[in-house]
């Protein structure tokens, strides 16, 4: 095991830009922490895709991160976390936090009727991650596969008509009286919880600001949050970086710069 | 240049399941020869990538395909057509052709007033293909990015409401009485083109019918037409064969069997 160095950044993995919206609530948590954000926007999206192909890319591309000497790794993409993550975890000596890691506790802590709902890609759904780990407890959850939502979010068609009836035809199913709490399955949903609260008298969980306080927790009990003052944002993608700028400043709410385009 | 063998199949090159719309031209054109089609589903959809990785999967899929003993090698997928097809040209001895290589023709044969239009991917128009190809001509091509429609017809959803708006949003832009006709410029679009009529007095071009000619009148011209009687169709994909054959047999319209998973 190399030794941790505080004034490493936190990695972060996603299959595109999504996850910045994970990296927005990790920079409101940390404000003081250096991040090497990687998305793997040639293979973007992940949601459609079967778990060899995502399990073999976020290997990958995670095998780069690493080697640019991160203290801890953040798997931001739903559909890599709940495919990959165990994997990544026995690869790494290094902490490594999933996205799906923290969002079912979130689930128990907010529901009062124990009917509780997850929205996601086919991917995520079908992988029954949720459900699984909920399979114990007496909370019944209602898994939804969202797949449309991805696609119509990055056409910047969040206040389309056609966004609220294909939102409609989703909500349509969570529209049960007993369920009184939804978790956002995908880290482009965030960009549509005011259409969703709209529809629903619904808690909302975005499990990103539960992971941003996760790899705080860790990066505290480890001792090895940043102790210089040099903030540096790095990105790597593995196509495109023009779009990865100009879709990404919107997921992520500030400029980007510093972006290498690397072949993987 | 090693001795082409009347036997061999057709090889077909796409980024996935909606070069089977191609495939089908081609089983009506010829239906005594045998395919090889590869759907390099890892990495679909194609519509939105950059320049770079679409020539890198192209040439790394055809030349699997190529080593299976093809006669001719047909890319069906409109995004790969325009960004790859030089390079694959140069590449293989054995012909090429590529399903953007005859639509212009259709498009000058049908148009009476000079206008025309073509609706594709992001990655299709912003090549600037058709433009190019038509600019020394006196006709004057109005280019429509069309992003959403395949997302759409893959969940299903060609006579949902939805698809009503976001397809209305782009034909707008073709909505002017000198343009009277339209090239389906994605292998996706001819399963709505029902719609298009619907919406707009237009003479529809699927490139898919020429192209399928263009490989007949190849054959004929080289002499290499099957002799046998054994007529077989044999899919390759890189992700997920059973999405593949349950979508696949609907953009095809028959079985699909014989499919293998390969990495590349």
């Amino acid at each position: 095991m190399s030794k941790i160095i505080n004034n490493q950044g936190i990695g972060m993995f996603d299959s595109g830009f999504g996850g910045l919206t994970v990296m927005r609530q990790i920079v409101k948590a940390l404000p003081y922490e250096s991040i090497l954000y990687f998305g793997d926007t040639a293979n973007v999206p992940y949601g459609n895709k079967s778990k060899n192909i995502i399990v073999r890319r976020t290997v990958e591309c995670t095998k780069y991160l690493v080697s640019k000497k991160i203290k801890l790794l953040v798997i931001a993409c739903h559909s890599a976390s709940v495919n990959a993550l165990e994997i990544i975890k026995k690869k790494y000596s290094i902490p490594v936090v999933g996205i799906t890691m923290s969002g079912h506790k979130d689930l128990l802590k907010n529901t009062k009727t124990n009917h509780v709902a997850v929205m996601g890609t086919r991917t995520t759904i079908r992988s029954n991650f949720y459900q699984n780990l909920l399979s114990k407890t007496n909370i019944k959850i209602h898994a939804v596969e969202t797949p449309l939502l991805v696609p119509l979010i990055e056409e910047g068609l969040i206040d389309h008509p056609a966004m609220e009836l294909i939102l409609n035809g989703y909500l349509h199913k969570l529209n049960n009286e007993k369920i009184d709490t939804v978790l956002l399955g995908c880290t482009h949903y965030p960009l549509i919880s005011h259409l969703i609260s709209k529809k629903l008298k619904i808690n909302i969980i975005d499990p990103s600001v539960s992971c941003a306080e996760e790899v705080r927790s860790i990066l505290e009990k480890n001792g090895i949050l940043n102790s210089s003052n040099d903030v540096k944002y790095n990105y790597y993608v593995t196509d495109d970086y023009e779009k990865f700028q100009r879709f990404g400043e919107h997921f992520l709410q500030q400029k980007i710069n510093s972006i290498k385009e690397v072949i993987l």
